[in-house]
């Protein structure tokens, strides 16, 4: 094995060891270096395969940090924010910063197989894992199929429970669409994380009876979380 | 419907036409203003949604661009790269910039279930669309399982096909795991981005007889490149 695999290999099992925590700097990369007793170039070639794998992450001129254990969470037909949560052994949690009634735009539209200017309801707000955001979402849904949806989501903690309120008693995700973007400044503050951070940015389509009633785009913090497909299910 | 959808619907409408192309900047937003008779508020509530939808993208104090059209890749149990894009009737290419038979790293040798320091092929490459760079890509082989690959990766330009001159005749892809990623300086040269632009960073098992043969990771330019996932298939 070279030099720099096992470097990286001794710094993740100190990670996996909690001798690192999550959030944590590393030592300068010339203490690093001096303890191997290698130099810069080596050094960063391990520490590059760690972040490669997500296990640390640089911030320009601050250091390389420790990564926090990213939430495992899996796409498919039946996917639900909740129990998908719940299953990986971790809190869920969800708020909601608005509900609006509007006319859709033609991208929203054409999701929703509606008439550009149909009535939409269009819910904004932040999911948490284990008390801290994780992502932020705005789910636009068809208001002519849904008109009790607000007040349903007034009264219930879950969209999904709101939406069975309304007579939905059951969905399914047709699709997925998948995109990564940088963290602007007001997505960075709701987010916790630094400016110009990745985030992977889900679109989705989920339908009942054959009809598409809710478009989804959630823009998650990549640092906390993983989307994870089993296509053989 | 609200004056920014208004904006946003005629500029949509324009791009599809073809009166903005690919890589062009729009008017400044002063001149945006100015045609639409809005203040820069709204007008910035428009492009922003566009951005959203991935038509348009802005570089800091450069100004707003129209992205390509990118092209969507299906994931799934069967996913050929070359396939794959000629079905979005694209032209498919691959660069292979070096393969390298060497000892593996912890998280490669629990991806291919193998022993840490067992041997592995590394293929580095970029992968292109209508010859312009998509994805730089690292697939690691089991050596053990396939000695000839690196002979049969020089005679042949696809790598499924250097997979079937070594007896690989068939293959499916077990998991994929998606992050996102901002690209470094030489991510960014290497794909004809600007550097700090996202990237979809995937990370897939491949299985052939039950046994883990690649586990390859790619990283997407998400300007030029969409992951589509159809739940129901």
């Amino acid at each position: 094995m070279s030099l720099w695999q096992n470097i990286a290999d001794t710094l993740r099992a100190e990670i996996a060891r909690g001798l690192w925590r999550p959030g944590h700097r590393l030592p300068p990369e010339a203490a690093l270096a001096a303890r191997f007793g290698v130099n810069r170039h080596t050094l960063r070639h391990a520490t590059r395969a760690l972040a490669d794998e997500g296990l640390l992450y640089s911030r320009r001129g601050a250091g390389v940090f420790v990564a926090a254990q990213p939430v495992e969470y899996r796409l498919g037909e039946r996917v639900r924010f909740h129990r998908n949560i719940e299953l990986a052994g971790r809190v869920p949690g969800r708020s909601i910063d608005s509900v609006a009634t509007r006319a859709c735009d033609a991208a929203e539209a054409k999701a929703l197989n509606i008439a550009p200017g149909d009535p939409v309801h269009a819910v904004d707000g932040v999911a948490t894992v284990d008390h801290r955001p994780v992502a932020l979402f705005r789910s636009v849904f068809n208001a002519r199929l849904l008109p009790d949806l607000p007040g349903a989501l007034a009264g219930q903690g879950s969209i999904t429970r709101a939406l069975a309120a309304c007579g939905i008693a059951d969905f399914i995700r047709a699709r997925t669409l998948i995109k990564a973007a940088v963290a602007d400044e007001s997505q960075a503050v709701r987010l916790q994380i630094e400016p110009g951070g990745p985030l992977i940015r889900s679109e989705s389509i989920d339908v009942s009876d054959g009809r598409p009633i809710e478009r989804g785009i959630v823009w998650w913090a990549s640092e906390r979380v993983t989307l994870a497909l089993d296509h053989g299910d």
